[in-house]
């Protein structure tokens, strides 16, 4: 099972991920960024690629879409906090709109 | 445009979507459906179908995935409140599920 990041992985990873928009959700252990694209059909097809690195990586997003936007929030369930599953997709999410 | 839905609109199709578990959102002219599917794929399959029902029809569900389950929010943003397209993308909805 995921631990939670210590202090020093959170600050060895956090500022990086914070730096490319992603922030803390208020009361919870998780981190939260919201994209946006020119259509739905931006939105969506970047959704289809994120299911497909988090269903490969067994770690899922919460996550809601309005149109062209997408929320993306990310913790460990099992953890109840962020653990380096976290990190890892919130890089590959990072990696498939850079 | 759309229009919002009237009255004896509201009377004649709200009912049928209400028994399939469709609940109007507190303090909002929408509707609102929770789904639950045995996993993650089963999930993203169904919102796959839905996506392509909403780009089909260019009306556009707001909703949110939680591993499993996904909520789908259903209103018209241009007209403020429940439309003919709002019924008509439930129904179509209710139709991938049935």
């Amino acid at each position: 099972m995921a631990a939670k990041l210590t202090e020093g992985e959170r600050a060895e990873h956090l500022p990086a991920l914070e730096s490319a928009g992603w922030s803390m959700v208020e009361g919870r252990d998780a981190i939260r960024k919201r994209f946006t694209f020119r259509t739905f059909v931006d939105a969506w097809g970047f959704m289809s690629r994120v299911a497909l690195a988090a269903e490969k990586l067994d770690h899922h997003p919460e996550w809601s879409n309005v149109y062209r936007t997408v929320e993306i929030t990310l913790s460990t369930h099992d953890a109840a906090g962020l653990t380096a599953l976290d990190v890892k997709l919130a890089r590959r999410i990072e990696a498939l709109v850079g």
